[in-house]
């Protein structure tokens, strides 16, 4: 599992800053989060394959989270994508993007699925045998939810060895993997915890931007592996997040810890502090594991 | 008079090129003519301060031309404009535009006007005491307008040696460079030639993008100091012009000569050929004065 951050600042547009999208490989999948403007460019330069990118989750109607998405939409019909494109976001992102498309008369080549969300719980809005997708309720000035990306887990994994040494027919292999018993010609019944180990643990990633402090978030996502939680402020500013709906790096940290999770990023800094860093050491008074979100940085969990 | 190139390209999306969008100062206006996708930043780039652009014109409704408009529209609002902005454009826009504010629940707290545009011949769309903006029409794939920026006439110049020779008195200065002759306290009549040079010649500035070869557009435009003029292709691709409704870079350089125009300015490239100075070998066939428009280029008419 891997994040590619392409922006990660807030609103107040910078000249060398890029506002909020993410890319997340997850299990083969590649998925698009948010898509502030420029993400096109942004992806250009990462040099990741439009084409891989099937699904987009916009977490909520905030210029610097989707007015990306009309000019990613329409370079992909310019380059004559026929592949799928799922748009997952708020009510509304349905009509403003074909208002669009119909009066510039640029309507896509490819097929365009629309998923409007409108959720107060969390809701499975994607299954395939690799991965799920949840919304995350977040409580913003407008509609806005987080994406929970969990794997499934894998199958179990084949000890050659063991399998060779009651020499197994390869035709057995599959159904070993899935966790079947084998029984040998002379009857002899081989459990399945000898020829194979555990499947690898299922990695997860939650996305939560922008949103106030809310606790009920890390019930939802207890034990997830990569916590990406908006940073606006610093605790001096507190009474700023309250009035604009966004959380401290203190609080997303709280949040991090009460779900123990494994690995906290940080992002959508205001431009208020010229230093990033203080970001970090605030959070780490209360959670240890944190990883400050940058235009290009490649996050990894192995 | 001067024009910022903040973009040229045509729509294919490049790493390190930005979509169409100008600068145009004239007569201590700064006009943004159509506004691509990163066009703020273009704009932040350039150091261009925001307060001072009031009116932006946007020739039609394809993605290249107008994808920044509600970033740009929304960041005046982010920083507390308080200034009134004047949108020029085809018919459509303003609910485009406005469809986002209500969703995003981002009112602007500026006066935002919106001047919608649907003319088949040209039409004055504004009038104060320095310059007029007139539309051009064109002809695209969707409704298009080009404008025609023009200087008013200035006042004429005041030969100060000549006027203190007749020791006449300061109050009549304006009156002498608005073009009025002098009559002294012995009744002698010093006509206005005697005192006053001609003003300068006012300038004007021509932008037309997209559209096909359309010989009308010359007519409108007799004299014009520069003229903006798409040449997508080279006369090679003449075929995809009749297509895409584009022009090649003689079909741009035939408009200039028939114009009587003083300079000519090329951009909206396509992707295709490698350097764009074969799109000024072709104009040059036809018409000396070529501009090759490049991001960042200031170009200045004296």
């Amino acid at each position: 599992m891997e994040v590619t951050i392409l922006g990660c600042y807030s609103a107040t547009p910078r000249t060398f800053n890029n506002p909020t999208s993410q890319v997340l490989e997850i299990n083969n999948h590649l998925f698009l989060i948010d898509c502030g403007e420029g993400t096109q460019v942004q992806l250009r330069k990462r040099k990741i394959k439009f084409s891989r990118i099937k699904h987009i989750f916009i977490s909520h109607l905030h210029g610097d989270h989707f007015f990306g998405l009309i000019g990613l939409i329409s370079t992909f019909g310019l380059l004559d994508r026929k592949t799928e494109l799922h748009i997952h976001g708020p009510k509304g992102i349905k009509d403003i993007i074909l208002l669009q498309l119909k009066l510039s008369k640029s309507w896509t080549g490819y097929p365009l699925y629309f998923h409007e969300l409108d959720t107060t719980t969390p809701e499975l809005i994607f299954e395939d045998e690799k991965v799920t997708v949840e919304t995350i309720p977040l409580a913003h000035r407008v509609y806005a939810n987080g994406y929970f990306f969990k794997e499934k887990e894998g199958d179990r994994k084949l000890l050659i060895n063991e399998v060779q040494q009651y020499e197994i027919d390869v035709a057995y292999y599959r159904s070993i993997k899935k966790g079947k018993d084998v029984t040998l010609e002379d009857g002899t019944v081989i459990p399945n915890e000898k020829l194979t180990a555990p499947p690898e643990n299922p990695k997860s990633y939650a996305f939560c931007s922008d949103t106030v402090y809310k606790p009920e978030i890390a019930e939802q996502i207890q034990g997830v592996t990569g916590l990406y939680h908006e940073s606006t402020f610093l605790e001096q500013h507190q009474h700023l997040c309250e009035k604009t709906k966004h959380s401290t790096a203190k609080e997303a940290a709280q949040i991090a810890k009460a779900a123990n999770a494994q690995q906290l990023i940080l992002g959508h800094y205001s431009t208020r502090y010229g230093n990033i860093e203080v970001f970090k050491e605030e959070a780490q008074t209360v959670f240890e594991n944190v990883i400050l979100a940058e235009d290009g940085k490649v996050i990894s969990f192995e």
